[in-house]
Parts: structure tokens; C-alpha cells; sequence
């Protein structure tokens, strides 16, 4: 069985997170059968560790991290790699595939693009 | 004549502001005539001040800035606010207009939700 892992960056804010969240609700929405955590690098829970293995009692034997960053970094081009390896030797059992940052994705640039040119919305 | 600032967090990793350029070139083929600069809070460059004055050196009466972040964490919520008063400070005959974080909006969020779904790409 897949499972996914939406991976982000994590803030202090209260709020901040709530896009991804809304994010995982629309990937549910849209595959009510898909196993799917959001995880978080720093200041919010669960880690990316607690994720994989809560997938993994979950039943999953493919896990794929998307990491929610707008570009690949140094988190996403070294830290993820890292920890993806070092979940696959936890889990030798099941596959863990390290997806491109989804910011890289023509579809989220598009979003983005069109976001940017919506008429002004104020801040509340 | 109204400008549009695209604001991001800047890394250091070679390549990740490409989806942030890709962005700002979607923009610009969709309005060829709109004046629309990326700027970066560290690491990159230009800052927010120096695109704010290159717009308006281009004539801008208008400016909104976009931040693209995915959520409204310290820097959307404290220090864009402080920095986009300073602006307007800076030019009172121009109106600056912070906009709500990219991320919030909710063709981003579909869109980060269709990519999280897609087959998975391995990485490069």
C-alpha cells in the first residue's frame, strides 16, 4: 500500500501551518484510500521519522515524501536524502521515494503565478 | 501605474529560486505591460527596498507586495508588515500593499495537493 508524506519547514507562528493542513485535507479529499501524514523539519510535530513509522503501522510498503518547499534547498537536496536513506535501513521491508519540492512543480508555479495576479486582497 | 514585488526567502543552494524566476516569467506573460520584480530577505538578492525603488524609478504609483511563502509565519506577519511601512514611508506619493502570503491561496493549495498526487518523479 502507498503512503504519502507531505514534509515541511515548520514556524513558530500559530496559523502557519494551516494551508498545509489544507493541503493534506484536498489530498484526502481527492484519494480517501491514501494513507497520508504531514510532517514537520522544526517547530511543529510529527517528525518525519514519526510519520514514516506511523505509515508503516499503517500497512504501507511505499512511502513517498513530497516535501512542501518552494525551492530545494539545503533541507531538500541534503537533510531529506538523509533521512529518507535512513528510514529505508528502519524499514528495509518498504520503499521510501524522496519526491522534487512540490514549489518545483509547473502546476504550484502556475497557482503561484495566478495567485500573484489576483486583484489585492488587504491583510485582516 | 501598479507593480507587483514578488518576495521570497532566498537559501543558498544554487537553483533554488528557479520555480521563484519560473514564477515571475508566468506573471510577466500573463501582463507583458505590469512591472514585476523578485526580491529576496537574505542570501539573494535584490532586497525588498531596491526592488521597491526600481519600481518606482519605473513610475509605479501603486506597488503590492506578494510574499511567496507558503504560510504567514514571523517574516509575512512581523517584518514584511514593518518593512513595507517603512517603504511608504520612504515614497508617500506610492502606495505599497502587502498581500497575503502565495501559499494561503487556495489555487496553491490545490495545486500543491495535485502534485503530492502525482506518480512520483524520482529525483535528478
Amino acid at each position: 500500500m502507498r503512503g504519502l508524506i507531505l514534509f515541511a519547514h515548520g514556524a513558530r507562528a500559530p496559523g502557519w501551518a494551516g494551508p498545509l493542513h489544507e493541503t493534506v485535507e484536498r489530498v484526502r479529499a481527492a484519494q480517501p484510500g491514501l494513507p497520508v501524514r504531514l510532517a514537520f523539519l522544526e517547530f511543529l510535530t510529527p517528525t518525519l521519522e514519526e510519520a514514516g513509522d506511523a505509515l508503516v503501522s499503517q500497512g504501507c510498503t511505499l512511502v513517498e515524501i513530497v516535501p512542501l518547499f518552494l525551492g530545494a534547498g539545503g533541507h531538500v537536496r541534503k537533510d531529506l536524502p538523509a533521512r529518507t536513506a535512513a528510514l529505508q535501513q528502519r524499514h528495509p521491508g518498504v520503499t521510501w521515494q524522496l519526491r522534487p519540492a512540490v514549489g518545483e512543480s509547473p502546476r504550484v508555479i502556475e497557482a503561484m503565478a495566478l495567485a500573484a495576479l489576483d486583484p489585492p486582497p488587504l491583510l485582516p
